[in-house]
Parts: C-alpha cells; structure tokens; sequence
C-alpha cells in the first residue's frame, strides 16, 4: 500500500477535512459497502436520517426513514455530490449552525490527536433548531460519528444521524457535548478546545485578523509585503480548513472560537 | 398459515406479552435474521447494548459494544434464556425499574391498538438509572421499539436499546415518553394511558385488591365464593399481564396506575 504519509509533527496545523491525505486500497470497497449497510441499519430501526460521508471521494450517501419528510428529504436514499449535507444544514437556525459547526471542527481536531483504533469510542451530540417552514423552528437531534480512518491517520468516512428531539424545553445553545461511549463519560470542553490553536497557521490567523477588520486582499498583500497571489492561497486554505464556503463565515467562525488577534 | 386467530373485541383485556396467538410461517426465520442483523448494526455504530427479544420464543438475543462493560456485560453477543432482560433490569433504580415498567406495559397496549403497518412509528424513551456498583447511580438512556409483528397482530419481537445518557442533570422521574418517530411529536400520556383499564378484568382488579388488603387466596376465596384453584388462576394471569414474578410486584404497580378499587 502507498499511502501519502501525515505531515510530520512539526507542520502543527491539521489539515481540512477534504484535504487529508487518502489513498486506495482493495479493502476500502468493502469497508464502504459495510458502512451504507450500518446507516441503513440505523435507519431502518428508528425511522431518522444518516448521512454516511467519504471524505476521500467528497460525496455523501443519505438515507432517509419516515423522519425525512420533516426535513424535505422525500427518497430512502439520495447520493450527495458533496461530503457535507448542506440540504440539511441550510434549514438549521444560523446561530445553532455556527455553534454545530464549530463543535465538529473541535471533534475532527481532537479525533485527528488519537490513534485510528481509539476513535470510534467517541461520539459528538447537539440539539439544534431546524426550519419547520412556516417561521418556526423544531428541535432535532444530531449526531456525529467517525467510523473509518485511514491507516495513516486521515479520517475517512463518518455518519451523521438526524432525529427528532424527546427533549423539546427550550434553552440557548446547541448543548454541544463530545462523549466516551464506552464509558458515558462527557468529555470536557477544556479538554478537547486545546486543539483550536492548531487549526489555523500564525500566518492565517494574521490574514484572517486583517479580513475581519475589512481588509481587502491587494490591502493585506501590502501591509504584508506579500505577493496578492499568496493571499490569495492563504485565503482559500482557510476556508478549506474552516470548511466553509466563503472568507466571512471564517470569520464568523474564528472570531467565535477565539482565534483572532485584537 | 394456521395463526391462532385474536380474541374478539368483546373481550376487552390486553393479553400478556408472552401470552399473545404466536403461529409460525417461513418468513419468521428471515425476519429474525434481519432484525438480529439491525440490532448489531447498531452496536456496531454507538457502542451500546441492545436487546433483541422474541416474545414468541420467549428468549433474547443480546449484543453489547464498549458500553456493555459499564453493565457488567462482557460478551459482545449473549443468547438470554428469556424475553426479559434482567441481568440489566436488576442493575435499574428500583424506582425507576417500576415506572419503565409501567411505561413499557402502557407502550404495549397502545401498540396493540395501532395496525400492525403503524407500529414501527412509534418508539418509547426514558432515562433510567443503573447501579454503578459504588452504592450511587449513572444515568442511561433507554428505548424501545416494537420492531415484527405477526399477522394476527401479536406483538413479536422487540428491541431494547441502553446507551449513556447525554443529559446528567439531576432530575426526579425517568422523563418516559413515546414519541412518534415519522414527526417527532411526543404523544400525551392521557392519550396512551387511556389503555391502562383494559390491561386486567374487572374481576383480577377485585382480586388484586385484596391482595393489596392483605388477605391471602384462601381469605379471597371465601370472600368471593370462588374455588381456591380459581384465585390461583386469576393471580397467575395478572402476574403474566403484569409482567411480573410475584403478586407483590403486580399490586405495586397497579397502584401507581391507579387500577386498584379503593
């Protein structure tokens, strides 16, 4: 098997998500076709949505029991041509949205730190608000897995479920929680925020820092002397790592987390 | 396929679960496979333990992942020689032990009121507490689905699921609900525990009344005019519908129902 190694420890920032090295090997068709199987399985049993993605390939398989209508997914399963199911992430509420993405971030940056055999032990949890369609919001539950990684560490396949709420009270906050199934134990928010440090480089938080005071790029390649290009490049890199689609909501998200220099 | 037909409407009571016109057809054994196949699939996913028990067969199919330890289950699959699984009930909150029950028994009188097509919509929550072995308590989550049905409408096989709990807060009760799985919408319990009357007849509520009293079969007997073999047979079935081991457990019960004449 040639598979592209991880960066050596001293690069210190983690890849994006889509980003990782992968690499092909026979056993992967298999490991695949057992993971459909498992999130058909699920659904089958409580009636909710899972949504297996690969990282790899960027597409995503979702499969939808009699919850699904709730959110407009009318097919048992639907191919997505992204690895992020943003069909359903555009009906949840904008602040849950952030607040959800940010909790995965901080869950992929600390299942990134432990060993491929450790990391299907924990799970991340939140209750967000999704769009019932005439102004309203419902809660639902939402759950994140990583299933497969590959053997040089890049997380492969994951499966998120979708499902209604029992708890319905309503609180602010997404009640975010990184847990250990075997042992219930919720892992604390100190423990696994320690990672947000390493998602960006010094040099992308300066970048990011100068866009969120309303820099535009020529403006930042100046006070930088840097060529525009390579702002350019620090640009799409954090958006790719933030993995989001434009530089604003890496703000937004950055800013939230902390990151940003005053 | 000879099934043993339901008893006609006129008969009011819910028969116990384990009492219910079971028949056999070829399809059963598939049917058994593939819900043995869903109940691992989703250890495989969360880590749990889920309980697959066939009430025709009156045993249990058990598979248990990382969090099987925390209930002192250290098979990954376990055959339990009954439909009840009190390795783990006996680790439950007596307290919470009783209104699971209760919730379960409501569960299942509501489910035999639904068509055998709408069952599957419908799943039972609760959050229970298990002996930690130190003298305290962790929370856990639990639920329950009615996964095959017979023709005839018997109720076939279940599947019990126990998984941490993501909520710890210190709450009295075990917050049960059922829940409708297709919307989310959490059914009133006036409206599931409309059933409880039709679970005894009027003649096992009279005779569960005295036993509550105090009196013992002989003293009922001779209170009722009925043989002492005929007390002994109406104790057996409330026991049954009951799903209970003794007459104790069965008038502890009904009292917290509020089935018991005064």
């Amino acid at each position: 098997m040639s598979c592209p190694r991880m960066p050596e420890k001293g690069d210190h920032t983690i890849p994006a998500l889509l980003d990782q090295p992968f690499c092909d090997d026979a056993s992967q068709l298999e490991a695949l076709e057992e993971c459909r199987r498992l999130a058909q399985s699920y659904v089958q049993v409580d009636g909710s949505v899972a949504v297996l993605s690969d990282f790899a390939s960027d597409v995503s398989y979702m499969y939808a029991g009699g919850f699904g209508k709730s959110l407009h997914i009318e097919k048992p399963f639907t191919l997505l041509p992204s690895a992020f199911e943003d069909c359903i992430f555009h009906l949840l509420h904008p602040d849950d949205l952030l607040e959800r993405h940010i909790l995965e971030l901080r869950y992929f940056a600390m299942q990134k730190e432990l060993p491929v055999t450790e990391r299907t032990k924990f799970s991340c949890h939140c209750r967000v608000r999704v769009s019932n369609g005439d102004g309203g919001y419902t809660y639902i539950n939402h759950r994140i897995f990583y299933l497969k990684s590959h053997q040089n560490g890049s997380i492969w396949l994951s499966l998120c479920l979708y499902a209604p709420a029992t708890d319905n009270s309503n609180r602010a906050g997404i009640d975010g929680k990184i847990m250990n199934q075997d042992t219930g134990e919720i892992i604390a928010v100190e423990q696994y925020s320690r990672y947000d440090r390493s998602l960006l480089t010094g040099r992308e938080v300066q970048i990011l820092s100068l866009v969120a005071k309303g820099l535009g790029s020529k403006q930042i390649a100046a006070k930088l002397h840097i060529a525009l290009y390579t702002v350019y490049r620090h640009r799409q890199n954090i958006i790719s790592k933030m993995q989001v689609t434009n530089a604003t909501e890496a703000v937004r998200i950055a800013m939230t987390m902390g990151l940003l220099h005053e």
